[in-house]
Order: C-alpha cells, then sequence, then structure tokens
C-alpha cells in the first residue's frame, strides 16, 4: 500500500501522521512543494511582528524528525505538475526533473495561493505576500528598511499583517474594497473591531480599491479608486486566497470555483483520490451552498479523517459542515465569530431573531470586569442556534467558543439558559454572558421582550416616540435627536407625561446597554403601549452608526447649562444583570 | 395578587426580579433575614483579600434602588420563623416583636448556613465563617490584628478564604479531614491543585480533623487528630453547608436530609410553596441521587423559573439537573470541573473510559504556551460525555466552560472531534485540547488506543515491562523503578530488544504526556506486542503519586555519570501534537 499525499502543511500531514499510526507497514510520500513541511502558517503575522522571534519556533516539523517519528517519506521541493488517475500516477517536478509516482491512494492538500487582482503595477518588488515561512522572513525584513506599508484587504489575516507592522515601527494604512473591515462579521460588530486598529494607531479606508502601484525610489505609490494616493515603502497583498488546484482540475479532479468537491469523507470524484483543507469546498450548514474554507483546524481534522477512510476504520464519521468559526487578536481587542452572520441568513431569507448584549466578562464587582459585546442570531420559528459574534478586550475567546459548541450540539437559544458554566468572581457571572443571552433570547421568542434594533433607526425615530431610560448625565452625554429623557426609576410615576409626549405613537425605549429600557418595557406594556427596547441599548447604537455616532447624536454642555440630574441612579447600581 | 419571598439573595432576589418583569400589578414583598440583600457573597473572599477594596461594591442592590427599579417590597431584618400552608401565613419576627404576612404564593429561599461540626471550643471567638458581607468585615478586620490562621475545610470556598489571608500576610494552614482537597476533583487534579497551595505559601493537612479548640491569649490552639497543635489568631470554619430549613420542615415542607425537596419548576409538598437555591435538593443527573447543589448559578437560575411557574409562563420548561460545574482560583493555578467525577462514577457503577491530557492553552510556538491537565470521563458504551475536570495557570475557565456545554448537550467524546473552536495563535490550538480530547477517546472506543493508567502502577509493575520512550534526558530526570528506556524514534530499530526485555510480558509504554508513547504503542501492536500506553504519561503519573513522586521514581545523576543522550528530540519538536 503506498500512499502519496501531495502537500505537507495543515490538512495533508495530519492525513500522513494518522495514515502512519492507523498502518506501520504502509508506504507514505508526502510531496510538498516549498521547501518547508508542517510550518505554522497561522503565525506567520506573530513572526513578522517579532512577538515570536525566532524563525525555528515556526517548523513545527522537519522531514528527518517525521521519518523518525513516524517513518515518514517526505520530500520538499517536490511539485506535483500532473495527474493520471487512470494509471494511479502523480507527475512531480523537482530541480532534477519531472518523474512519475504510482500511487494506490492520493491524497491532495495543495492548499490556496494569494488571490491577485488585477492591479497594474502589482508585481512591484514592495509587493509581498504572507503564506510561507520565506514570506514571513522577507516582510519581517523588509519592515526593518520600510517606515510606511500599505495593506491590501482588510480581512482575519490583512489585519494581522497590519498589527504585525505597526508593532514594528511603521505608519500602516489597510485598504479594503468591503464597507466594513472583517466582511464576515456583521456591520456594528466590524465597526467594534475597527475602534481598536484605531488604536493600534493603524488608518483604515475601506470602500476603495488600489487602481494602480507605481514604482517610486524609496516608496510606491498605491493610487486608489477615490483618487487618493498612498505611499508605501512596503505593500502587503492579503486579498483572499484561491484553491491552488488548476493541475488537478485539468487532469479530471472536479472542482467548483476552482474549489476540489469532496464528499463528507473527504472522497473526490476519481477513484483512489481524496482532497482536504484550503483546496477544497465544504458546504455552509445552514443553506448547504458549496464554498471554500480556509480555516486550519477543519483542515487538520479533515486530514485526520480521510487517513481513516482510506485505511477502512468503520467508526469514520463524515466532518460535519464547518462553522467559520474565526477569531483575531486587534491589539487589546478580540473580534470572534461562529456560525451564520447577517448578510448569510438575509440572503438565505431565514427568518430570525438577533440579539445584542454588553456583558461584563466576570463579575461585575470585581476587579477590571469590562463590557463586551456579544451578538447571537436564531430562529425565528424554534429558537435554534444560528450564530454569534463578540468584540471585547477580555471573555470573548471563551464564550464564542461555547456558543460554537452550542450550535454544532444543535441547541436552542433557550437550551442557552441553563447550560452550566464555570463561576467564579474572577471568571464569569452567576448569570454568565451565554445564559444571559439564553434569557433574552428566549423573551423575545415568548413574547416577553420585544426589540427594536439600531439599523432601523431613522424609520422608529420617524413614527415614534424614542424614550431614553438612561439618567440625565447619560442622556446629556449624548442622545437620539427628538428623544424624551425618563430614568427607568421615574417611569412609574411619569407614564402620564410618556402617554402625553406619545401622543398615539409608538414608543421605542433604549437604555445604555438594553437591561433598564428592558424593565420600562416591561412597565409600559402594562401601561398598553405600543413599547420595543432597543437591542443592545446606546452601546450597540453607537456600535451601528460607527464614525457618524458623534456627529447624529445630541450631546448637552457639560457645564452649568446642563440639565440637573434627575437621579444619580446609574447602570450598574440600578439593575440585576438579567433579561 | 401577593407575592412572598423568604431571602433576598441569589435566587430569592432573581424571582422577586423577574415576577415584576412577567407582572407589573403584583405585589411582592421579600423578607430577608439579614441586613443585606441581593449582595455579592461568591465576592465576600474577595473583599478579605483586598482585591475588592470597598465594600459597598458587594452590596449589588440596596432596598430602595430595588423599590426604585423593580417596585419591590424589601424588608432586612425580617426573620420568618413560621409557616402556615392551610391559611398561607408566614410568620415574620422583627425587632419590634413578630407579625403574620398573608401570601397567595411563596418562596423559600433561605439558602444554608455553615456547617458547625462538633468541636469542643469552636464557640471560640476567634472563629469564624464566611458567609455574609459582615462575616468578611470582620474577617478582614480580624485578619489585620492576627499572624497566623487556621481554616477547617478545603473545599472551594475555605481555599479562596486561606488564599485571601495568606495574601493579607498570615501564616495559614488548611484542615482537612479527607485524604484531599477539593473533594469533588479526582486525586490526580486535586494533587495538582495542591501544588498551587504550596506556591502561595499555604500549608495543608489533609486526613486529619480539629479535635477540639482551646482559647489562649494571643491566639487559639487547634489541637488535630493525629496529635499536632496549630496555633491561630484566626479560624475559619469552612466545613461546608447545610440548608436552612428547620423552621419550614417543621411547618410541613418536605425535606431530605434537611434539604427541600423540589420538582423541576421549584414546586414543594405544599401547594403555592416554590423553593429554590442552596436549601433545595436537585437530582444528579447521572444518577438520579438527591442532594444539595450550592451554586449561585442554578440558584439564580432557579429564581427565575418559579417566577415564570408561578405566573403561568406556558414556555416554562423544567430546569435540568445542575452538572456541578465548579470552578477555583488558586493563586496562580485554576481548578475546575464539570458532572461526575471519578468517585460518582465508580460508586454508580457505570461503565467509563478516563482519558489525561496535557495540552497547551494555545499554540505551543506562541510565547507563553504552557501545558494544563485535561481530565474527561465519558461512557465506555456510547462514548457519552460524563464529566470533566482540568487544572492549570491558562485556559481552563474556557476548556471546561466548553465541555459543560457538551456534558449538558449530550454530545459523544467523538462529537468533540469536530467541534468547531475559535482557532488563531493566541487563543487555541488548530487541534483544540478539546478536539484533541475527542481524538483520543474516539481512539480508546475504537481500539486504536489502549490505556493503562497511573493509579494501577503497583500492578502493571508487577506484571508488565514499563517501556519508556522518551529521551535519555527526560528518563534520567526521574523514571519508574525498572523501566526500559528506547527513546520512540528508536523503537522500529530497537523492537528486538524490547521483546527481549519483555520475555513475553505485556509491555506498558509511557512518555511524557503520551504523544510519544501513544504512537510507540501503534508500532508495538504493529509488532505483535500485548501493549498499553500510559493515559497522560509521567505527568499523570507524577500527579498522582502526588507528593510520592520523587522518592518513587528513579533519577540518574545530572553530572559526568549521566547516560548520554541517544537522542536529542524533544517532546515538542518530535510529535505533531494529535492522537
Amino acid at each position: 500500500m503506498r500512499l502519496v499525499i501531495v502537500g505537507g502543511v495543515a490538512g495533508g500531514m495530519s492525513a500522513a501522521a494518522r495514515a502512519r499510526r492507523l498502518d506501520e507497514s504502509a508506504e507514505i510520500i508526502v510531496l510538498e512543494k516549498g521547501p518547508w513541511v508542517s510550518f505554522a502558517n497561522c503565525g506567520l503575522p506573530y513572526f513578522v511582528s517579532g512577538e515570536i522571534e525566532d524563525r525555528n519556533a515556526l517548523i513545527v516539523q522537519t522531514p528527518g524528525q517525521l521519518r523518525a517519528s513516524l517513518n515518514l517519506d517526505v520530500r520538499t521541493n517536490h511539485e506535483v505538475v500532473g495527474l493520471d488517475a487512470s494509471t494511479r500516477t502523480v507527475h512531480v517536478r523537482t530541480a532534477e526533473g519531472t518523474r512519475e509516482i504510482g500511487y494506490d491512494a492520493l491524497v491532495l492538500a495543495p492548499g490556496a495561493e494569494a488571490r491577485r487582482p488585477d492591479i497594474p503595477g502589482l508585481d512591484s518588488s514592495r509587493v509581498r505576500t504572507l503564506r510561507t515561512v520565506d514570506d514571513a522572513v522577507a516582510l519581517r525584513d523588509e519592515a526593518n528598511r520600510a517606515t510606511t506599508a500599505v495593506v491590501l484587504g482588510a480581512g482575519f489575516i490583512g489585519l494581522e499583517a497590519a498589527e504585525a507592522l505597526v508593532r514594528r515601527g511603521l505608519d500602516v494604512t489597510v485598504v479594503e474594497l468591503a464597507p466594513q473591515i472583517l466582511p464576515p462579521l456583521d456591520a456594528p460588530m466590524a465597526n467594534l473591531a475597527l475602534a481598536a486598529l484605531s488604536r493600534l494607531g493603524i488608518t483604515v479606508r475601506t470602500g476603495v480599491s488600489a487602481t494602480a502601484i507605481r514604482p517610486g525610489t524609496d516608496e510606491d505609490s498605491v493610487a486608489l479608486s477615490d483618487g487618493n494616493e498612498l505611499r508605501a515603502g512596503l505593500i502587503v497583498l492579503s486579498a483572499g486566497v484561491q484553491p491552488a488546484t488548476a493541475v488537478f482540475e485539468r487532469d479530471g479532479v472536479y472542482c467548483e470555483h476552482g474549489a476540489i468537491l469532496v464528499d463528507g469523507r473527504g472522497r473526490t470524484n476519481l477513484p483512489g483520490v481524496w482532497a482536504v483543507g484550503d483546496a477544497t469546498a465544504a458546504s455552509d450548514p445552514l443553506t448547504g451552498a458549496r464554498r471554500p474554507v480556509a480555516l486550519a483546524g477543519p483542515a487538520n481534522r479533515a486530514g485526520r479523517l480521510v487517513a481513516d477512510d482510506i485505511f477502512g476504520l468503520p467508526a469514520a464519521r463524515p466532518q460535519p459542515a464547518p462553522l467559520g468559526t474565526a477569531i483575531v487578536r486587534l491589539g487589546d481587542t478580540t473580534a470572534a465569530m461562529t456560525g451564520a452572520n447577517k448578510r448569510t441568513l438575509m440572503e438565505a431569507a431565514i427568518d430570525h431573531h438577533t440579539i445584542d448584549l454588553h456583558p461584563t466578562q466576570y463579575a461585575g464587582y470585581f476587579p477590571g470586569a469590562v463590557p463586551f459585546a456579544l451578538r447571537v442570531h436564531f430562529a425565528a420559528n424554534d429558537g435554534r442556534l444560528l450564530g454569534a459574534q463578540a468584540v471585547g478586550t477580555d471573555g470573548v475567546d471563551k464564550r464564542i467558543d461555547v456558543l460554537a459548541t452550542a450550535v454544532r450540539a444543535g441547541l436552542t437559544i433557550g437550551d442557552l439558559i441553563d447550560v452550566d458554566l464555570a463561576y467564579s468572581p474572577p471568571y464569569g457571572n452567576a448569570k454568565d454572558p451565554v445564559n444571559l443571552a439564553g434569557m433574552l433570547g428566549q423573551n423575545v421568542l415568548d413574547g416577553i421582550t420585544r426589540l427594536w434594533h439600531a439599523e432601523n433607526l431613522e424609520a422608529e425615530t420617524e413614527r415614534a416616540l424614542i424614550l431614553d431610560t438612561r439618567n440625565a448625565d447619560e442622556f446629556a452625554s449624548g442622545h437620539v435627536p427628538g428623544s424624551l429623557n425618563v430614568p427607568h426609576t421615574e417611569l412609574r410615576a411619569r407614564l402620564d407625561e410618556v402617554h402625553r409626549a406619545a401622543a398615539g405613537r409608538p414608543v421605542r425605549v433604549l437604555c445604555a446597554s438594553g437591561m433598564r429600557s428592558y424593565l420600562a418595557h416591561r412597565v409600559l406594556v402594562a401601561g398598553g403601549f405600543d413599547s420595543a427596547t432597543l437591542s443592545g441599548g446606546m452601546r450597540s447604537l453607537r456600535a451601528t452608526l460607527g464614525e457618524q455616532a458623534s456627529a447624529y447624536l445630541v450631546h448637552l454642555p457639560p457645564d452649568g447649562a446642563r440639565i440637573p440630574p434627575a437621579s444619580t441612579t446609574t447602570e450598574r447600581q440600578t439593575v440585576r444583570s438579567e433579561p
């Protein structure tokens, strides 16, 4: 039995290692186009930044170690340039020429390569990608010489590269064609992440593209679609990736949009040929749409699975479609997501609710407690969890991992109420943010809470009375034009006033993060009002408005002209942190 | 509708707040025996330590705030001394005397009180408990005067109190009757937690009890069952709690071992009477045995649920039995658990597997990566997750929360393989510790991995060859007496040597944490050996041996006499971190 594996990084090497553990006698050959196998591609930006000092730390395994440990025949600088599935042969090019290697089973793990948009001048020597160890070494060297950098693309890797360069002292601008950074995130969450980039000193230009790169002596000039030009001693191309599958598609492996189509066990259309990793397409778990998922975790697991399938392990179970769980560090901030985002849900016309919370990462009275933004999507019919996103300085990764587990397990929003998470003041809350999301979401399903959303702000302000239930100080610090301020603790006594102000219109309530306005909403419902409470409160409203927030909101002068506080109550003191 | 709630802290106040949100017109009276409601009882140790400076931070809500915000009638220093369910009346004692209050619905949330063992001298004024704000204030004051302290009981709160006192500069000894600290943890995990206490400078005496407390001028003397005496300027009684239910049991509320028996909606045996929190008993989700669960999370959620039931919310679902998820900070270390422990599984005769891992909290090549101990129990028949424990300095709370979610969702060990967790080098691994647990556990179910366990060390060393597959340096640093050292990278070439040394006996393989020995195990199985690999490797073996480890293990001299390294391979370099 000879197993040949094309590609020796995440998925390919996982397949090779698992294969050896399942079959001590198989001949296992790994063909890697580049000079390195089993390197830490997700670690490259941290080598550029200098946080990982030693380049050797990126090399998880060498061919010699793999031979000694797993008896693998790993051949670097071996590029597969042809496949003949009828004779079970691959054509391999090396420095010495081209030869044929036969196989009994073949695993294709060629990965993906940087997408190169059609920009004149993109072949400038100042344009770099960040896909390999050599890329990272070169980028770090260049960063020592350059003082300015432009990053093309504000996806996860582009932003990691931008942070790495700003940490090296460069003046960094990120250019993104989409109207927001991190396109997988919903816009308000992306705006919160944008604020973190701003704190890092990174300039971001969204909604524009690079139209040309013109070489200069010390720096290139990057022309933008809005007519501006940026100086760049270094240009990082990070405009997405595309499967590196041209050879295989040409030779009969069925692909869609360049991605190899595989079943749940990694089998391609050709007998004896499996494929894994960034070069393959996986079904969206919600919509069924097939798309490449360039994530290390699913690739590694797929590698293991195809080995199970090749060696006939009876328990080998199809791999479920990846949820697309992803996370990125942006200075002091973490942004993460799992499952479907708003765009996917809208496009698939899936009827859903969205809730926004701003809970603290652990007990509010414990030193260092600070809120993070948490957004959860769930099905309107049965409450099934569809996706979640979080942005903040602490507690984000934990909650997204819990929610990813819940989505994978098929839990409903109401099930989150009773998930028993570990509570002690330095770690969580007696009602953890995940439990709170369950309570709030179940309230929405049960009709106890009726939400309105900041994205509908314009329509709501036109037809409804906006009732701001924060205290007078908070109201003065920025409020929606035309809104009425009645602190929630005074609402019962001032219902008549609200009735007069509403004058038959609906009432749309808000507070800082949605807790006090929820209490007010229940009072208004009992009083016969058509009421709804703003999801996520002013925090979410500001995140939705983004940079327009300060211009839109009405600020009252902080001096003598200020309205005297009607209440000294603050968010923290007044409200039990529960929906 | 008049709702009366007895007890104004976690469960009781949650019920009151939810009741108001469901019914604006109900009269809601909260009767609290003590001077404070809605205080942060889990925060008390951190007030004693000084991390929480201001006592007011512990007071989440005052009666005045609760009146303003939720229109609650909160009455402190109101002790309920009788219940007449036939007339729906409670008898309430205050400073002014005793009066009757009628109710339509009654929620009992009296909580628990410190268990007071029968120790002569326990009424010494130097003996304190840590249950209330006043307790915490008094303890902090006393700690400023005392230089020595004895903590009776090494449960979660006892250890938090011990850490608080050692942070205040006291010389602290913890006395625990059980043979280990933190009895809910399995012994090897408790030993790891013990090491953290040792690093804090806390002395721990397990397997002994206090037999008498004798007053002294500056300090009391605590006599122990082993004949020793300890000096103590301060004694903290933390020997568990018991439900504060005597009045209600006497007046007809059905209790078992002092805990109020409730159904999944919090209903007691008496019509119109509900109960929640530490005073109630919940079913063990695995064994069905009823026991009190003194945890804030389940209490808060139960409070919310009984309000739903009282106000007839159609969607109110029975609360599932708590998993007993718990966590404690011990200096630089976190110890946490969820679900069943070894003892519960053995007592319930549930056939299960146990796996031990020592993964890093995030990518091993990222600065600061350090292993933590992870133990998972799952059913031998169908792989259903039963429980998990973790101890370490980072990443513990996240993995226990993920596993608690998985246990709650009824996932199997194999399901953990494909849980899509958020990966980026600063946060996790491409194969997260949770995924690794799934891979290892599924290998055990599939027979690909056969484990042996350190707790059977004595029996295995008697009947088997212990094969140590670490490198020579590691072997020299401490190994099992009589074991043969063959680094895993040399095993294929030295199989004959192993064959001779085994001489027909089984081979029991080990390495540092179980990864290399797993590879070796697969080689040995292919070679026809009766082989098994040590769960968790030397790390788990040392944790199991605890303080006996250094005496038991054979150390080779670190100088000239040392065996020359047969391989320079280290754990980190050699093995892909995957089972």
